[in-house]
């Protein structure tokens, strides 16, 4: 509940939840968090028993849900915690992902970022607090791991891999002249001519140079993204609340602070009006659109779900939640650029158009030391690296990486202590990159 | 929210959507509610649009989901509205239902109950507010409608039909020695040995022959049904709360009037004591165990899902929802006396137990004027008639009826203004006695 005493904690616990932010789960004054194997939430046992012990209870209207490591229970169970809006599989027989399993990835060794001593692939999933992972190679499924509550006919949050989703979406309507990149937002969205967003172009959306007076940093108790996070936080409201009561609202309310287009700036607001642009261009929410468009062509094996606010939007900034192996069908789609199943699914210039990738000058301006020559396209990331590897990310460790030159897809989810993926990247990079050595080797 | 001036509308609301109550979501002040035409909630145009008007946004929180012809909106939405458990189908293939679509049937004429004039099989289907109706003869869809916002790739609510579902898991358990029927309640829950429950027979919860100090009278402001409700909300109490906070709290509180065992009384809390019985034993909710033991050997083509309480628990006397046709496989199950894609899903000996029914002297002190002569088991419906045709009864016209004489299922979901069966039983049992007929006469 929204209550008169919403707490600090509480409106963290919402927004971590929501927004692909920089915070942590894990309070900042408890050095080390337990390890992947003693924040096991299938050990501990959360929301087991009927009823489940007191202090196993997990709950959302006190935030508790977020608290780590409870919260490695609520990423696979967002639907428990909140109300949903189903993206429809359809319902055919699933397409088959071939599998090819091998034994011998467990073993890779790589050198994490600014580390002395090596470690192996299987040692990184700990490392990473990995839920579910799973590579293919030349189509096929290489490997596949599940651990904590997290099973393969089970869904789990992909957080800001949402943002990515809905860049394909989006970019796939510019592609086919549905949407014009080069036009001003207040063009598609008259009600948000006022705010910021008015005067941009939907480039700058897709490719976030919005220049926003909104600070998503979490220590701040007068950063904007509270607002954003209590608009869209489905629970009734308290009667003395004043503020913006949906996504749509709080949109509107947001005000420019410099230029649009001098710098890469990553808000979860700007998905947010990308997924308004969309519904009203197309007449359907982006939860709609997603299982027209692609779910159903991928011959998806589950149906997928976004948590809503309090009028049924879905968070188009990171809602999403997915069985892993239907994102690893939707990496596999974009590796095949656009191809699946048989069908062109998106347009093969959407993916080149984000594998060409955004303006790295402007990247470099966005603050991620660790990213250095990256660049930000249609809600991707783009490592311009000699693979052409490109990738979406979530916090705590959500992850879709196509590596093109390693014929490679990864998906991951998980659920790292630390939000920010500048916690895990020197983890996941290199290991991620020396899984790839190894199977662009492989003879075919 | 509920709030400290928690309305009886909002009772009512969370009420009727959670219980198989016999009131009216139609206010009984305004004489005739619009018909299914006026009503129809696709073209009414609920939630559509970003943002939906606002008279066409739909909120739980203030009850007014519950209003007519909202209503009608919501209970192909529930997953919208509140937090809710997958029952996961699996990952396999659907296993396909065969069709054999006749164009016959539409014409069929039968006479209401009560009335002076016939109406048709397709009449009926607007009289009724029919969401969805799938017929089954000699295991293949001969007929299938959808009409306002649900789909066949939609979810909807089946109400009281999740008793049956229920009830044939609890009887299954029964059937395996698991569970004994003729064990008293406090011996698996020694929470309910205060209880009204304390003392009931396994057997008297299946057959709802307890005799409790409970009323589902909603026009009465002090019956017991608003505290059930009141508890199972899953929206935050208000702060001065202190009644029970889940349906576990809520069945503890519950005393008994009477003796046990001397008049069938139709009260939902008897399903959710079955519930509790069943995750007991099993480690299990009803949502996994369902999804492990029917859902997924049924193969069935869409995930079902319950709403839960604050604490996650299954609501069992009202809480699934499942695609119409899902809902058609498990009926088709229990007409092939527990068989269906080859397997044993359910053992003969529990479908037997319940077409051979229950006391119908007990039943007839049910007050059901329309029903002479039926009587209930397992918390299905039985009719006794020559058919040996049995149900499950849900409000608002939710309903699986199988007739094994006929060779005949059918399963509708609908969403009739006025709760109680009985306002549409006038017009369904004969329309599909004549269907009944008119199948079985069939060559091979």
């Amino acid at each position: 509940m929204v209550r008169n005493d919403l707490s600090r904690r509480m409106m963290c616990a919402l927004l971590l939840c929501s927004i692909g932010c920089m915070s942590a789960a894990w309070a900042a004054d408890t050095p080390v968090p337990p390890d992947a194997l003693a924040s096991d939430p299938a050990k501990l046992g959360w929301m087991v028993g009927s009823p489940p012990p007191p202090d196993r209870i997990v709950r959302f209207e006190d935030g508790s849900y977020w608290n780590f490591p409870a919260l490695r229970w609520s990423v696979s169970n967002f639907r428990q915690l909140m109300p949903t809006v189903n993206t429809s599989r359809g319902l055919a027989a699933p397409v088959p992902l071939p599998r090819a399993l091998r034994t011998d990835i467990d073993a890779i060794r790589f050198t994490p970022i600014g580390a002395s001593k090596s470690m192996t692939w299987k040692e990184a999933l700990a490392a990473n607090y990995t839920d579910g992972i799973v590579v293919l190679h030349r189509g096929r499924i290489v490997y596949e791991h599940y651990s904590g509550v997290l099973k393969a006919d089970g869904q789990h949050g992909a957080m800001s891999v949402t943002k990515s989703v809905i860049g394909t979406l989006g970019a796939t309507l510019v592609s086919e002249g549905r949407l014009d990149a080069g036009k001003r937002v207040a063009e598609y969205i008259p009600e948000l001519a006022q705010s910021a967003f008015g005067n941009a172009t939907l480039r700058q959306i897709l490719d976030m140079t919005t220049a926003l007076k909104y600070s998503e940093d979490y220590a701040d108790p007068e950063a904007e993204v509270w607002a954003h996070a209590q608009a869209g936080n489905p629970l009734p409201k308290p009667k003395d609340y004043t503020g913006p009561r949906n996504y749509y609202e709080s949109l509107q309310r947001i005000q420019a602070q410099g230029q649009h287009g001098t710098a890469f700036a990553y808000k979860t607001v700007n998905t947010d009006v990308l997924g308004w642009i969309i519904a009203r261009v197309t007449g359907r929410s982006v939860a709609e659109l997603l299982s027209e468009r692609i779910w159903q062509r991928l011959g998806a094996e589950q149906d997928a779900y976004f948590t809503v606010d309090s009028i049924g939007t879905p968070f188009a900034g990171g809602g999403l939640n997915t069985g892993l192996r239907d994102l690893a069908r939707f990496g596999e789609m974009l590796r095949n650029n656009g191809k699946f199943n048989g069908q062109q699914i998106i347009p093969k210039a959407v993916v080149d158009d984000i594998r060409r990738g955004g303006d790295k000058e402007l990247f470099s301006k966005g603050g991620y030391p660790l990213l250095q020559g990256w660049s930000y396209r249609n809600m991707w990331w783009v490592t311009h690296d000699e693979d052409g590897a490109f990738m979406a990310r979530g916090v705590h460790g959500q992850r879709i990486h196509i590596d093109p030159k390693a014929e490679m897809v990864i998906v991951r989810y998980a659920s790292h202590p630390v939000a920010s993926n500048a916690a895990n990247d020197p983890t996941t990079l290199p290991a991620f990159n020396a899984l790839a050595q190894h199977l662009r080797n492989l003879p075919r």
